[in-house]
Formats: C-alpha cells, structure tokens, sequence
C-alpha cells in the first residue's frame, strides 16, 4: 500500500473531506466559495448597526464580538479593555438664510464643538482649498463661517485621501485659530449624493473647538454657486448652524481578541483584524465591518484546515476612527515580541489587486511564493513596502513584519462615513476574493519554517 | 441675379449669421452647441431651490420664471393663478425601538398625516407587497404600523413605475383602512442610497388620513433583515415615528406662460413645457426643471431663427407633483380650441431614445419627416401612440395631437423624488441632445401646412 493510498483511505474515513492541510490552493478554493464573511457583516449591521467609539453601541457590538467568535470555535476569546475620552453627535442642521433659501445635508466632524441649541448665523467665507484659509489673516474671520472646498479625486490606492483628507483634519483648528465663528467642509469624499462624510478632527492643545462639519458635496457645489451670485452683488450668503455635539468624558473601549493557537509557540504569532468601531452615520459595514469580518474568516479556515505552526491572533480593534485608540493600547500592552507578522483589512470591500512585503531579508522565495500563489486571484506584486494600516501601524512601527493586501479604492470615497455605508454596498464575490487572499497568505506564512520573529534594533 | 445670389447677399448684410429660417437640421446642429437650458436649470436650483407646490418657494419660483422668460425674449408672458389645498412637511424621524437599534431615513409622502409632536411607537407588520398588505384581514393592523416592501426594477420607458408605484399610491389609503396607526413603505425607486423617495398618497373622502411615510432602500431592507431574525426568536420589531406635516389650507399657485407669437394664428398653436414645482427634498433638477429647461430652450432657438407659422406656447405648470393641479387648471381654463399639438418633458434629463406621435391621419409624411430629422440624434420612431404627460394630458384628452420625446429612464428612479434630485445629475451633453431633438420637432411642425386643429368629436 503506497503512502498515497493510506491518506486516500484516512480521508474517506472522516465525516467530511480533509483538505490537504494547509495547501494554499485548496484553501483559497474553499474560501472562494465560503460565505463567512459575509455572514459576518450581515448580522454586524443589523443586529448591532452603528457603533461609535466609547458609547453604549460599540460595547453592545464587543459583547456580539465575543459571542460570535466563541461560536466560530476560535480561542482564547476575551476583551482587552481600555478607557478613552468620548464624543457623541447631537442635532445638525444647516440653512441658508440669505440672499438664497435651502437646507444643506450636514454632519459634525468627530471633536466638533456644539454652536448650542439655539445655533448660529453668520457670514460664509469661501476658500477654494486648505492653502487659502492658510493664507487668511489673523482675525480675519472673527465671528464668521470659514466654508474650505476642494475636489477631492479618485485613486485606486486611496492616495487622495492623504492629499484632500487634510481639509476636515487640519481645518478646523485652522479656522479656530483665525478667529471662526464655525467651519464647514466640503465632505472629503467622492460621490455626488446628498451625503455628508464625517471624520475625526482635532483642535491641540490651547486651541478651543469651534462647530466643525462637512455638508455633501451636491450642497458644496450649491453653496459654492450661491457664494458665486452673490458676490456679484456685492452680497455675502448667510447660513444658520445648529450643531449639539458633545464631550461626554472618558469611558471605556475595548479590544475583542481571538486565537487560532499554533504548534509551535515559539515561531511567533500571525496578527490579523480590522476595527469593530464604526462612524454612527452608516452602519459600518464597509468601514470596517469588512474588514473585521474578512480577517476572521480567512483565520477560521486555517483553523478549519488544521492546527497551524504559528498562532494566528485576531484583534478587532475598538475607537479606530476617532484616534486609533485600539491599536494604540494593542501595541502598549503586547509590544512586538511574540509578533512574526501583522495584518489588516480597512479598506472597504472591493477586491485585492496588489501585495506589498515588509519582510526580513532572505525571505526571497517566501514572497514569490505568495506572490505566485495570489497571482490568479488577479493580484499583482508591488515594490513598495507594506505599512500594515492604522491598528496595527503602531505594532509594525516596533519592528514587526507586515503584509498589505491592497483593497482597489477606487470607489471607497463614495461610501467614506457616510449614512450611505450598508450592507447593500458589499459585493459577496469581491468579499469571498478578499478572504480567498487572505487565507492563502495565512497558510503559506503560518507554516513557514523562516523566522520571522522582530530584532531588537542595534541601540534598543 | 439669381434669387439663391440675393438670399446670400441679404444674409450678408445681417448683424449675425442668419440661419436657413427653420431648417431643422441647421437648428438641430445650433442646439447641440447651446447652454441655455442648462443655465436655466442651473439658475433655478441655485436661486431659488426646492418649491413645493402651493408654498411661498413655488411663488418665488413663478416670479422668477416671469422675469427670466421675460429676458428671453418671449412675449406674453404672464401667470394664470389657481387655488389649491396645501400639504407641507415637519419634523420626519424613524428609529427601530426592538429588539434592535438604529435610525431610519424616512420621509413623509404628500397628504400624509401626522403623528404628533410626540410621535407614535408600535409594532411593524411587514407586508412583501402591496397585493399581501390587500389581503390583510380588516382590522389586522388596529394600532399598529403597516411597512410594505416590494423590489422595483428599472425599465428603460419606465413602466415599472406604474407596476410598483401603487406602495405608494393606494398602499396608505388600504393600510388606513384596515386600522393601522401608521404606514411605512420601502421608497418606489431603484437606487442603494440613504434618500427616501417622497411623492404623493390620497386618502379618499371618507378614510381619515394616516401617517405615512418612505424610508430609503437600504433602510427597507435592513427593515426586512430585522424583521426575520426577531420573528424567529417569535418578537416583532418596534418602531417609533415622528412625522408632523400638515394640511395648511388654501393658497395660491399658477401657470407661468410665454409665448413665441406665429405669422398665422388659424394654425393653431404648439403647447409644450413642463412643471415649475418640486418636491422638497432635492432642487428639483431632473424633476422638473429640466423639463421646463428644455421645452423654453426649444422654444427660443425656434423664435430665434425668426418668426413661425404657429405660435409657439410654453407652459411652466404649477403643482404638478401633488395632483397635476396645474394642468387641470390649464385644460379647463383654455380647453382644446386652437391647440395643434402638446408636447412635455417631465421624465428627467437622460438622452432621448424614442418619438411617439398621436396626429390625425393624413400626416404619414409629416411623422416619416419628423423621424428623419430625429434619427441623427439617435431616435428611433416607435408604433405606440404619444400619451403627452402628466400636465399636457388633460388638454390632449379634449382631443389635441401630441408627440412624445421619451427620454431613458433607466437611472431616472435612482434620483426621482429624493433629495438627490440636484444640479449634479444632468449631463449637460444630454440635455443639450433633448433640446436638438425638441427643437427639430418644433422647427418642422410650427411650419408644417397640415391641418392640425382639433376637430370635435361626433357628438360634442
Ligand atoms: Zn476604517
Ligand atoms: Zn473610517
Ligand atoms: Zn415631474
Ligand atoms: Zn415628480
């Protein structure tokens, strides 16, 4: 009887077929046909919806976390928590009141101040882009609305984002040091519906907050024309805010964490996540409820395959769009060591087309495997270096390897933090290529016999 | 000298280039290079915004209309003012209460009632489609909130709104009847964006009106993911709802005309336009400003290339959206008499694909012209009469000839009556092809010798 015969044998004796373990192919057939992930994010979004860093909705979606990945059949389940200083929206209006009429469609920006109940009026004060409300001088705004348009581009790697992102980052502290009243953006996003984009923003210390908000950007193109008009009759445009933000002081995040436990304890670990939190505006479901649901995935089906060399740890992280608070307190408790490797998904739910590698030297064949490997799930090889994303930057800034498997965001912007972030939004098949790659690179890196474990730099 | 000689030294002497007078190919080409229906819709949206039917907006919107046509040129520009009862929009929230969480986008539909100030919180019964909602035993729904859902598809030539617009139509007045509290409906359109789709109900005399609203697509069908899961735990979902519109009596709205006076007025005249009002939640760009846009545009490249045979009516019909009130008012006041043909746009801004004709017999030369003169742009001649629209209908039922442009609709119900309905969405290389091809029409019929007055029918 050959060797080949006997594992024919085995596996016809098992309750259900036996993937060859841990072969790649196998696993990303498998995972082409699975629909885990999808499962995931469905019953996120509706069961939970919205889940805003440090509020009751976030701790409501860390106890479904907790109960659906005991139910997954990871291990080593559990919280880490961590506390954090929270914001919550309240109403937020906008109106035009002169010499034009209509409602725009508004939305705080996370750190906003609140205008109060009774709102504000006041003058519009164009300015094409972030460089010109730079260029304003001093005092120049006292008690007046600084209005920052752009046209923000579309990039398949989301470099844009980088470029226009600063308009709602660093704006409104800008404005708040020029003496504004309030500050309104242009939504940093790509669409054209009436769909204000949020995001965080801060103001340093010594600055004080001021109303920050985006209106979408059919109502930016609006006010933009009605500035326009008016100007021509030496006339401003006038808008009422009522923006009731606010502060509700420090309460508690958390980490939800999972294990695939590996053999060998001392080839290190495999990170992988997403952030569980989530803008309030949508229900979160390409930001990040993909991502999480994608990396949990691909881990069930090496854990599916059979025990793993290394261990593969999942982190959903918590308060990663407010101030990558998850991946801050991930990095403090753990550090890198133990780490061989870290990977996320926070880039919506549209398919992987490249790879990029931060791995160690002579690790060579090791990428072109994985290269190869990924290559019919049409994703090609960069040169670029991997960075890891948000959560886990902070854990690959220590030193630990990192693999990107770059999402086309090609349409990302559409959806960025906005109500119009749903479930419909997610394609399944481009999900089920996502954890297809994912699981592939899993199981070629988590039984590799190369170490992978982070150095200490030469002075640490 | 030759006659041809002397036409090409007259045009010569002209302050600008004289066009063939009529030519319908050269006032074809002139309007597929000319921005005036743009900057039409364009000033609309920006100036003056949504104007709901029988408010102050659509009066501003009348005076505006006035003052513009005036500037075009057109003589006899006036408004024929008629009564109307008025329906305006409150507060409008929607929040599943249990066993999950989370806001809707909603929006009240014309007519509906309201709930008071402190809303009313109830029991969803889902209902798959108005047919189901129909065979609700009477009495059913006492206390509760009806939510019918339905999956409209798009169709080039929009018949789907006639199959799946009876949610909206008949759905209230039915749910009313059975008892329910309140009637919630999936938005009749076939975009994934968080815009309810608004438009008219009616409750027949007799049925005291109910609360009843829209919620956007994907909030319909997150409706349905929770639905299903808490029936299978035996629960029902809950909802609270705030809708506070309300009924404010009489008030004033009209018929903005203008006209291009034509050399022979037993011709008859060419009636075409569209309507000035909105719904309130977008500009009303494609619905209806294009449709006024692109008949006045028409209407001024054919004054514009000199005077006609018939005289050329343009109609911006007023409070359309909530009962076709204005074209009623029209029908009545003017009747059939001295009436060749009526045309309309008032299906969005999206290229034009196909030429319907309802004309007397005897004019197979006429349409076969027509036709031709049409298929550069890409219009094809169909076998189906021309009905002539919503405001031109109840004139064209007395017994007057019509011609349709029917423009796609296949991506008309994504925007149609939603707050996306804006600026942004027309193409101004498409609306420029529906002027060509109204133009076109225009520049052959107003010069056409046949006999096109109505004729009473056997015993009128
Ligand atoms: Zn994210
Ligand atoms: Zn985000
Ligand atoms: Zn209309
Ligand atoms: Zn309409």
């Amino acid at each position: 009887m050959t060797k080949r015969t006997l594992l024919a044998l085995a596996a016809l004796a098992l309750p259900f077929p036996l993937l060859a373990q841990h072969d790649p192919a196998a696993i990303q057939q498998k995972a082409l046909g699975d629909d885990t992930a999808y499962g995931i994010v469905e019953d996120l979004t509706t069961e939970i919806g919205p889940r805003l860093a440090g509020t009751e909705r976030e701790a409501a979606a860390r106890a479904w976390a907790v109960e659906r990945l005991k139910a997954m059949g990871f291990s080593n389940v559990r919280i880490e928590p961590f506390d954090m200083k929270t914001w919550v929206r309240g109403i937020e209006t906008a109106e035009i009141t002169g010499p034009f009429t209509g409602k725009m469609h508004i939305s705080a920006l996370g750190n906003s101040a609140s205008t109060g109940d009774t709102g504000l009026e006041a003058e519009v004060v164009y300015f094409r882009t972030l460089a010109d409300l730079q260029a304003a001088p001093a005092g120049s705004l006292r008690g007046k609305i600084a209005f920052v348009s752009h046209k923000m581009t579309r990039t398949q790697n989301g470099a844009s984002y980088g470029q226009f992102g600063g308009v709602r980052r660093a704006g409104p502290s800008l404005a708040a040091q020029k003496g504004a009243a309030a500050i309104v953006i242009r939504s940093v996003g790509t669409d054209y519906h009436r769909n204000p984009h949020t995001g965080g923003t801060n103001f340093p210390e010594g600055v004080t907050p001021i109303p920050a908000a985006a209106i979408s950007i059919p109502d930016a193109e609006n006010l933009e024309r009605m500035i326009a008009r008016a100007a021509k009759k030496g006339e401003a445009v006038k808008m009422k805010l009522v923006l009731t933000p606010r502060q509700i002081g420090t309460t508690q995040s958390g980490n939800v964490i999972a294990e695939v436990p590996g053999s060998d304890p001392n080839a290190g670990m495999i990170l992988v996540g997403g952030h569980l939190d989530s803008w309030d505006l949508g229900t979160g479901a390409i930001d990040d409820g993909a991502g999480v649901a994608i990396s949990a995935a691909a881990a069930k089906l090496i854990m599916d395959a059979g025990t793993p060399k290394r261990t593969i740890r999942v982190v959903w992280f918590g308060a990663e769009e407010v101030g990558l608070f998850g991946g801050i307190a991930y990095a403090k408790k753990h550090g890198a060591a133990g780490h061989a490797l870290a990977m996320e998904s926070d880039f919506g739910a549209d398919r992987i087309w490249q790879v990029d590698f931060k791995l160690p030297d002579g690790t060579d064949d090791l990428k072109t495997r994985i290269a190869n490997a990924l290559a019919p799930l049409g994703i090609g090889r960069s040169n670029q270096p991997a960075g890891g994303g948000p959560d886990v930057g902070p854990t690959v800034a220590l030193g630990v390897n990192a693999i990107d498997l770059q999402q086309d965001g090609t349409d990302y912007f559409d959806l960025h933090h906005t109500p119009d972030d749903t479930l419909d939004k997610i394609d399944p098949k481009k999900l089920q290529q996502n954890v297809a790659a994912w699981a592939t690179v899993l199981s070629i890196v988590a039984n590799d016999p190369a170490d992978l474990l982070p150095k200490g730099k030469a002075g640490d």
